[in-house]
């Protein structure tokens, strides 16, 4: 009979909405920290009872989760990169996998251990509990990938997509930046009317759940996807020769 | 005290789909008979315990509900129009109202009035019970639409929504067209992926309800509404501004 695995601690790299949300999903199982510059996060973890440290504290732990978007991860990757140690596990949540994966790999040390993930929920579609929630995740780097994706299905109770970068960014064009795409383009044929049915309800909902999100997602999720500028092409040109047979 | 008003009988004038829907709905309030000449609408109709009609009858009713497609209204019209006198009150259910309104004002005998609606639910998106449903009702001719209204809204528990048809029109362009195209368009990029958000499983949902409807019904509320043209040229430009942004 060997002992069960000690629980790994977890340093969470920015404290915005997604990394209070990783930290009150991850608290209750695994020992959390939080490494976070700003004043109102110190606040916030100190509400939460989780102790802040500086970035050169990152080496104690086993994990160090980036909650940063994606135009932050290179400088975070190049401030985090100096206090990390080989057989530690660098795991990003960016909304695209390519660009990300690609700056991981160039900027974290040699022996660190990297996987990229992107869960396909956040703060706003889910803010209660993430149980039953999507998450992909691409190992680009080490072993111990599986453990995390032990405790992320069989604790957490998330659907765990293993594919890479590539293939995700490819198919989240589709589901993803387009959906972003046509809730903007849709914002410009507002006030939406009082005549209306079900369908363009359920339509309004699923377009208003994307509208909230930070503007860095948007740019995440449609200009830093090199795939959906063309679908995007694709669907204009449909609705065009639509509106030319009418 | 006056005596409570009898109620008003209704002769429903093709049994496909909708005019299935509308029996059921009506049959338990008011006298209820059918004006179908196919067979299967006479076994059907036997089957609810309604009585089947010809054309010819149809001036024994109080009101006479066409539940035909838009392309069917024109012969249709052409069809009862001699059978009509004066104080009868027609109404049609058609998905778009400028062009059916016109038709109507034009095809039917003078003293039938007319009352043009649209509900915007139908055996697909509402097969369990209207309550609750919206339905667009836009007055032609006469006064007796006031009873249908109150009967719709205060019997049958539907949004009463009360406007013209050009009104209709324009609005259901967005909220109608918009979403069959984007439903049409949309099947181009079929197989959806695994990798998907919450917002694009609501996104699907809302284009699943429209794409089962009849083609005849992808018509209506595309080539024949007018205002549906400049929608999705705007759409297609700004989908497409927003490809050449990135």
């Amino acid at each position: 009979m060997s002992d069960p695995l000690p629980p790994l601690s977890v340093l969470i790299f920015g404290f915005g909405a997604f990394g209070q949300m990783a930290a009150r999903v991850l608290a209750p199982h695994l020992p959390v920290a939080i490494c976070d510059p700003g004043p109102s996060a110190l606040q916030m973890a100190q509400g939460l009872g989780l102790p802040v440290v500086p970035p050169e504290a990152a080496r104690q732990y086993d994990i160090v989760l980036l909650a940063v978007p994606v135009p932050a991860l290179a400088a975070c990757l190049a401030g985090i990169a100096p206090h990390l140690a080989a057989g530690q596990l660098v795991v990003d949540v960016c909304s695209v996998k390519e660009g990300p994966a690609a700056l991981m790999r160039r900027l974290l040390p040699e022996g660190v251990e990297i996987l990229a993930t992107h869960p396909m929920f956040g703060p706003q579609s889910m803010p209660a509990a993430v149980r039953g929630g999507r998450i992909v995740i691409c190992p680009l780097r080490g072993r111990r990938w599986r453990q995390v994706a032990g405790f992320l299905r069989g604790v957490l109770g998330l659907r765990v997509i293993l594919t890479t970068p590539e293939h995700h960014d490819r198919h989240a064009a589709l589901t993803q930046g387009l959906t972003h795409l046509l809730a903007r383009a849709l914002e410009d044929f507002q006030p939406h009317p009082r005549i209306r049915t079900r369908s363009f309800d359920l339509l309004c909902e699923a377009l208003d759940m994307v509208r909230g999100d930070a503007p860095e997602v948007y740019e995440a999720v449609t200009a830093a996807n090199p795939h959906v500028a063309p679908l995007r092409d694709k669907l204009a040109q449909l609705l065009a020769a639509a509106a030319a047979r009418a």
